[in-house]
């Protein structure tokens, strides 16, 4: 399995698709990433299982990662690659092996930039966060990621979209008393109880703030309910499983906090959460990137590996080829036109 | 195993506790039973699988049934029985082989009483309806259950337990539409709109009627509560399982039509229903035994097989020894007195 750089980038996607990469199987993706690219003297390349990072050693006054996932979610049945007019199917068509063409045909044609250059393929994004390949590196090489902007490559449909919301799971309970159902008033429903916190969701007031120039859009929402004993029997227990979803300009903490405070008289457990990341636009490698790339930047609402490098003082935006509503569905498509003007856009930026 | 009728009724609980019976094993009791009554010339004995049917046919004008269950639910390292002080414990004690005593006792003594009797042991009532021996006669042999009054020997701490209240559950849900959590506003959330389903049950006020001069208590309670779909996703169902407690004076088609009403505008299925029981205390037969058992009568709120003597045609109460709240527990136990009580104003009653 050789990877040519001298494909074009859409040639290079299909190629890239064509190496079945499901989370946990990427290490013939990351030897053949590996092969390609050692062979480049402006490179210095550094391997991490299979997390594979590539830099440009040009002592240039300013640093930006380039970051791609190289593993998918499960086949289905959209293996090999095929074309349909202009659109390449396949699994990872869109998430995100067309963002990784790009980024590979960078970092073979890109000796020389105005700006240096750290390019990352990485493993495990589509699992659960402990497996992902960038939080292994953030923990055991961090200076391998030290930059002062990143672009995540994952499918934008070539607008920018900077930042990402945080999120945050919560499970938020009320406690009854057993009895009997023929003799209910004996004890105390937990699920009738559980009306108070399906009123303070249905009554929530979702913020929509400006951040740094971008609009965000937040949300709390139930995603999970259970309670019942039996059928013959007053519940004592209900649980209402709820997701925060919160802007930028909220940390982790705070985020809790004002959780716990909407449902103050309720018990509340946060079960997990993870802090979104501000767009940082007006940071001067950002504001070159956004002329460069044109369009109206826009708020990242779901939560990206944006997020961690937020999380080491590096702003991030998302920005890749493919509609990001397609990604993880068997028909996931991407536009070859799409390819060709991300990579000719993202090579304008670092050469000016 | 043998069971001698010239024992007490105490002494006989012991004997027949000691035959272990849960449900779907109670042949050997029913063994055990038929052959103690087979041999008295003034019963004739009917045996359909593990249902026993004694009659007494003297031509009274007036016909009883007493009723017992001789299974029990399953051994919990309470077997065999013991005595401590004046309590016997052990399986079935008090649910029902106390009552089961009882109508073996009169079975053997009353030759020519004042109404003519019909003793009736029935298996799996411990179980699901369908498996119901008693439910089974009524279906294939009703005339051997035909009567102007019934008693079901069930535990009552020796008080009159009048009628029973019918029992229905349904699924009242909601619909919603999928969505990301990250854009919940493209969804319709189903559990926070399931909030109008719990509004209803805490507004809900419970009738408290009398009927045939004794007080029912209704309820309408949540059971159980369902939603979600994953912890990233707007859920688009929720279903909140819901059981009504209905007082005798509905039918189960009332007791339906009001459960839908009260949940209008929401999805509602009936999953099952039981119709309940008038006390029926006003017929003469029931009065006479209200009068010989003395006390004061009280509604029976959850549900019992005294409802299927009702859809006979038949008034039906509960009497028999034991507290009825220690049935099902691995502690449960009789008080010898209340056996002995129960059999003595039996015995005066059928005599008188």
């Amino acid at each position: 399995m050789e990877l040519d750089l001298s494909l074009s980038a859409a040639e290079l996607t299909a190629r890239l698709v064509d190496i079945e990469s499901v989370s946990g199987n990427e290490r013939a993706l990351a030897d053949a990433i590996a092969a390609a690219i050692s062979g480049l003297p402006h490179l210095t390349v550094h391997r991490d299982g299979n997390v594979i990072v590539a830099r440009t050693t040009l002592g240039r006054a300013e640093r930006v990662v380039l970051a791609g996932h190289i593993d998918t979610v499960p086949v289905a049945g959209n293996l090999p690659s095929h074309l349909d007019g202009d659109l390449l199917y396949g699994c990872g068509s869109c998430d995100m092996k067309s963002g990784v063409a790009v980024q590979l045909r960078l970092a073979g044609q890109v000796t020389a930039a105005a700006r240096d250059v750290t390019y990352v393929f990485y493993d495990c994004e589509e699992v659960e966060a402990e497996r992902n390949g960038l939080l292994r590196l953030s923990r055991s090489r961090p200076e391998l990621l030290a930059a002062d902007f990143a672009v995540l490559m994952e499918p934008t449909a070539a607008t920018i979209e900077g930042g990402c919301q945080g999120t945050l799971r919560a499970e938020v309970s009320t406690r009854g008393e057993r009895a009997h159902s023929a003799r209910s008033w004996l004890g105390s429903n937990a699920i009738h109880s559980a009306g108070g916190i399906l009123d303070v969701l249905r009554a929530y007031q979702a913020r929509q703030p400006v951040v740094d120039g971008l609009s965000y859009h937040e949300g709390l929402n139930a995603v999970g309910i259970s309670g019942g004993v039996a059928g013959n029997v007053i519940p004592d227990e209900c649980v209402v499983s709820v997701n925060f979803r919160f802007a930028p300009d909220r940390s982790s903490q705070q985020a809790a906090d004002h959780v716990r405070e909407t449902f103050a008289g309720f018990d509340v457990r946060i079960t997990d959460s993870a802090s979104g990341a501000r767009p940082g636009l007006s940071r001067p490698a950002a504001a070159s990137f956004v002329a460069a790339m044109g369009g109206e930047p826009r708020a990242k609402l779901g939560w990206t590996d944006v997020a961690r490098f937020d999380a080491l003082g590096i702003p991030a935006v998302n920005y890749g080829p493919g509609d990001p509503t397609l990604a993880h569905r068997r028909d996931e498509h991407v536009p070859l036109a799409q390819i060709a003007e991300c990579e000719a856009r993202m090579l304008a930026w670092l050469a000016a």
